[in-house]
């Protein structure tokens, strides 16, 4: 593609007319410069749906913005485990940013769940960054795809909202690249997103609006991306220092402060003019490829989104709970419908991925629009959290004349947002004893759930049924009625895991423990990892997800290679009705040299099944999905060796596994050296007949013969038997003959 | 003092003869050189007793040792809470050594306690470090006011036996100075250890015998010692690289091998012969210091030591349950004595801490030389951890005629030693089925235990006491059976958590999960300030440990000033009997800006009382009891405002408990800056007027009014608000204010 505005260009601009350029106009606006012809192109927020504010408006969601849908937040959307859905989501909002004349959209929001409490979990995928990494991608090429630009956020570590600001991250680097890094590393690699956006926090002490290493190493030099990096709004502390570091674009930019800044420090040889050149090169890269032209202006069918919306949450709720199959509700039954949040749904997150909806239909209008028979009460208000008797009362009243009774509970609005963290995983006391009163007044409850993120679940055994529909945008109503009656078989899983208790979570204790960092003692073992390494139960697991027919899993097969693992097995619908399944492929290592999870999600695909059908399922492992970072060789190694490979329906529902030698790994058999234990020296035969040769056979053997101190003994590497009396030159003799045997 | 042996006597050396002297000679000795007068010194193993071998013997207690008194191991010593006890364990090991002609004694071993699979526990103090600061002191004076040189072991975070040789310890530096070198520092400062013992592992991916930052920066010119560092026994991989980093003396030393690598070293500018002095006269001084003059040898008294281990012992066991007051027995009743350690007991540790015992007394002979009613049986055999039906059936008789059933229970020798890590904390399968019988037909069960540190006890609801006897040394017997009659009352306090299950331990999956390091995952959060932080149920937690009396603790009092903390407690023995207390002093800082636990030992007392007696105990608590870490800045920090002082008889059961606002700490209340949150602009009484007074307060007013969004907004630093359109210069003087309205 021929440009513009190439280096030269650039070069001819004064210093000013640049710190212009990298200084966001406003909210939402890049600058322009009329005298060179540069247009202004729009940013908006919106994972979510498009959040088009006018140019004074703030980042906050406090002002009214255009009408647009409401779609899933991602917490549900990432429950469909489905890269097509995603990839659809991506393109409705590529359609309405273009149709609102929107440059670019800012998000997805990518960031690791790594504890229930962060505040703006609902906005984020996985627990899992694999999961995020596809589903991630998936959406980035949805948008792009439109020709509108998407701001992949929040790089890096940004895993809680109190003191977003300012705190520090303090994360060993294998967890980094493995836990943090990893989906957007994936999701820049595949996807090529067209901006990055720079997260407020800190890294183990350094600012990542000014942290070269992330900014520049990793991102760049590594990575190899080439597209722009823009700041959180706000998380420019010192443009000079962003600039160096290698972030582009300041937003919103603070005006005439930035600017002048900017050209001092160019005057003072502070900052390198030709720093600042990259950075206005790559904001008119972006500018000239997604500016808009408004003369091209089409409208787009609000009413096809909604009904996407409504499809993508009927793809993506969960159900978790389904005793004596008291779900789907029947027509013949009584339903009692109870719960504010039926009337009052929350159907969004709060912050900046709020949306102006389009339409809503709330739960309790699908249910009164369809031919159910139907009672409803508040039961508990919204508004407080304490009980009132009277609402508890009247749905009381309601379920004692109920078959069945629908409770719709979940997180007042208040108590999560971004911007904050949660101060508990619990539903509000009124809910609670609610709950706790109808189960004693009519024996089929079914909660149903709204909220952001994973919450606790005391009451789990004394309900028959529980339906996650996370935050599930403006079709909620009509998504949830449809999942309740049957309409619409579930078939969303658990994109993170429901924990019993906060008390079970890797980070309790520490997590906001301290104002100014945020330690992650769990390292890699995020989420199912942890749970797994700790034995620990859970109420729900990763990858957990009913549905109202069944799945048979056989045939396992392998076609294990040293380019690739290529994994097949054979599904079948062995219900009674049309079901879709999300069959899910994890990884163990056994040989590794380091601590690693006893399963990771590596693949997975999504299918749809009649009664009766079966589909072979067919996946292919590269590399990567058998690989641990190597923080000392700053590679990605994979070992040769054993692994298991586990077919399942969740993460604690492993249906078949299947041990493999792989050999596209690389031997972590190291060669021998003064280093190498004893007890590694007796169980390997290829070093018997160099011991016999170099003549420390003797040595080795009085050391196996004993009758105590022998395990003390053999956990004695060889450098230290010289010690005991074995001879050097036999020792070194042996290390020669042993490394010739191998080569 | 004056010294023959200076810097120019050093310099006088010819380099292989400087080789020769920061070279072991053999296992047991330093170099001697006749021609200089340089005499050579023995050095010899034994936290817990004596273990002079000869001097071809190797390290490992394979061959037999001089006859000595087998002292209670550390473990069991922790657990007294007694420092005059350790005290006098340190003079009794430093009288032995005299009479033995050996200069140096090779101990205490003070690792922290990281988990209760680590083979080598029994040999250290606790999971505490001030604890075992405390005792390792005391420990350390008691030896060397003997004029025998301690070498305080194992330098440092050596903290499993796996792979020990090469293991990278993986620890952050703020944990590694509160937990893992707070003890050594603390005994250097106030005991001067005559030597250290570099330990075999790597901290960090450094060897530590090669470790500059370990052994040099750390150790002297932070703590100052001067005196010797010698590695541990093979702990040397590369004699030139260890001098460097400056550890004075290889133990055993490789002769030939190791001499001729220095002196080609020296020779081609590799190492430094001002290095290589440095060490020389290091050993040089100690030689001197410590060398014997066989003339002046004394015999010591035996048998008076044997009584100080009985003693020692008798200071240390814990009881741990007593329901229904089924101890002491009485001579009234039948008494079934069960299990082969009663007949075998296990009294010490394997490895380089075995003695040869002068005189053992075993539990069923001091039963059967007492005038109780006593029948004993096997139950079950150390042998074999499979059971015995015949044996289980012999011990069920005996059961089933007596009034009540003493079960001697724990962990065989080869399931525990220095040299490997533990499989497992339960006890062997035919003890575990063996108790399951006995309590099923006798209701009065008591279960003394013999192990090396904390084990599982799942049947401990189904037994009326159980006695924790560790391994308690030569007087095992003695000492058990006065505690079990009640001829001394138990005053022992759990010096280490017992927890419920080694799957709630902290390092539970990643503890010897990798063959080549160890992450220290919970930082700062071992022992009971890790069951404390995730609100773990354990069985007996840290400081627990009953008594046949009890105690009251009344009218705490604490003076607070600008120099220290003096905290007063009334204690009363409220029981019948004469009895011992240990009241423990934790600390708990409400005011950090960094992790913290909810309680650490920072101070604790033992005390004697008659029945009805009552004394104020006093302890002070000085500036490090209030301080912790400051990585950043390194330094021990300090900071002003709210304690709570808790006082109490065991970590889980305070018994009074008052809140201070420390004064001598360091306001930690940062300059208001563009990093200062708005909340606290909010909450902060003294800003309100530089508020006003710049203009400010209508930005901030606007915020605190917000119906929406107030918190996310509160939760934005001073510089952000730039951004939704407050002033910058506004902004700027108002921190000008601020600050100035503070100085």
């Amino acid at each position: 593609m021929s440009t513009k505005f190439t280096l030269s260009f650039v070069q001819g601009l004064t210093t000013r007319e640049k710190a212009e350029l990298v200084t966001g106009k406003n909210f939402w606006f890049t600058a322009e410069n009329k005298k060179h012809s540069i247009p202004k192109i729009m940013v908006t927020d919106g994972p979510s749906g498009l959040r088009k504010q006018a140019s004074s408006a703030d980042a906050l969601g406090l002002n009214q913005s255009v009408e647009a849908i409401s779609f899933p937040s991602s917490a549900l959307m990432a429950s469909s485990f489905n890269v097509d859905m995603l990839y659809d989501l991506g393109k409705s909002l590529g359609v309405a940013a273009k149709s609102e004349n929107v440059s670019v959209l800012l998000g997805p929001g990518i960031n690791i769940k790594r504890s229930p409490l962060a505040g703006r979990n609902f906005e984020y995928f996985s627990e899992d960054p694999y999961l995020t990494g596809e589903l991630g991608s998936s959406y980035v090429k949805g948008v792009q795809d439109q020709g509108i630009g998407v701001s992949l956020k929040h790089f890096a570590a940004n895993n809680r909202e109190n003191q977003r600001f300012t705190s520090s991250s303090n994360v060993d680097e294998r967890t980094l690249r493995e836990i943090y890094l990893f989906a957007f590393e994936k999701i820049i690699k595949e996807a090529h997103p067209a901006t990055i956006m720079c997260s407020y926090n800190a890294i183990n002490g350094v600012l990542n609006s000014q942290n070269y290493r992330l900014l520049t190493e990793i991102l760049r030099n590594e990575w190899g991306y080439t597209g722009l990096v823009m700041s959180d709004w706000g998380a420019v502390a010192d443009n000079i220092a962003s600039l160096k570091a290698g972030l582009d674009l300041e937003m919103p930019g603070n005006e005439e402060y930035s600017i002048s800044k900017i050209v001092a420090a160019v005057k003072s040889g502070q900052l390198e003019e030709s720093k600042l050149d990259t950075a206005v090169l790559r904001v008119l890269a972006l500018v000239e490829k997604f500016q808009i032209n408004e003369d091209n202006h089409i409208d787009y069918d609000k009413e096809a989104q909604h009904n996407f919306a409504k499809k993508a949450a009927e793809d993506s709720i969960v159900l978790l709970k389904n005793e004596s199959s008291v779900l789907p509700i029947h027509q013949t039954e009584k339903i009692a419908v109870i719960g504010e949040l039926a009337k009052k749904p929350r159907y969004q997150g709060g912050g900046s991925s709020h949306v102006n909806a389009y339409k809503i239909i709330t739960p309790l209008e699908a249910a009164e629009n369809s031919n159910y028979d139907i009672m409803y009460a508040d039961g508990y208000q919204l508004a407080d959290e304490e009980s009132n008797i009277e609402l508890e009362n009247q749905a009381l009243s309601v379920a004692e004349v109920s078959d069945k009774v629908i409770i719709f509970a979940g997180v007042p609005e208040k108590n999560e947002s971004e911007g904050f963290d949660k101060g508990t995983i619990d539903l509000p006391k009124n809910q609670l004893e609610l709950i706790q009163k109808l189960v004693a007044h009519n024996p089929n409850v079914i909660i149903v759930l709204q909220n952001g993120s994973a919450i606790s679940m005391p009451w789990r055994n004394n309900v028959q049924a529980v339906v996650e529909t996370y935050l599930a945008g403006e079709a909620v109503g009509e998504a949830t009625w449809r999942i309740l009656t049957g309409e619409t078989n579930p078939s969303g899983k658990l994109a993170e895991t429901f924990p019993e208790r906060i008390e079970d979570t890797p980070t309790y204790g520490t997590f906001n423990a301290s104002t100014e960092e945020e330690n992650y003692h769990e390292g890699i073992f995020v989420g199912y990892r942890y749970y797994d390494l700790k034995h620990q139960q859970v109420a729900y697991p990763f990858g957990h997800g009913l549905s109202y027919t069944s799945f048979k899993y056989e045939n396992l097969e392998i076609d294990n290679t040293e380019e690739h693992v290529s994994v097949k097995v054979n599904i079948t619908n062995v219900g009674q009705v049309p079901g879709k399944e999300v069959v899910q492929f994890y990884v163990q290592n056994l040989v590794s040299s380091v601590e690693l999870p006893s399963k990771e999600l590596k693949s997975f695909k999504k299918i749809e099944l009649n009664p009766g059908e079966s589909k072979v399922v067919e996946v292919v492992l590269d590399r990567r999905s058998f690989a641990w970072y190597d923080v000392q060789n700053n590679i990605w190694r994979v070992d040769k060796g054993e692994y298991i490979i586990k077919v399942g329906s969740s993460s604690r529902d492993i249906r078949l596994e299947k041990s493999i030698f792989l050999e596209m790994g690389i031997d972590n058999i190291k060669p021998v050296s003064g280093e190498t234990y004893i007890s590694e020296i007796i169980n390997r035969k290829d070093l018997q007949k160099p011991l016999i040769d170099s003549g420390l056979k003797s040595s080795i053997d009085s050391i196996t013969a004993m009758d105590s101190n022998r395990e003390l003994m053999e956990n004695m590497p060889l450098r230290a038997i010289i010690m005991i009396g074995a001879n050097v030159n036999q020792v070194n003799h042996f290390i020669n003959l042993a490394n010739e045997s191998n080569d």
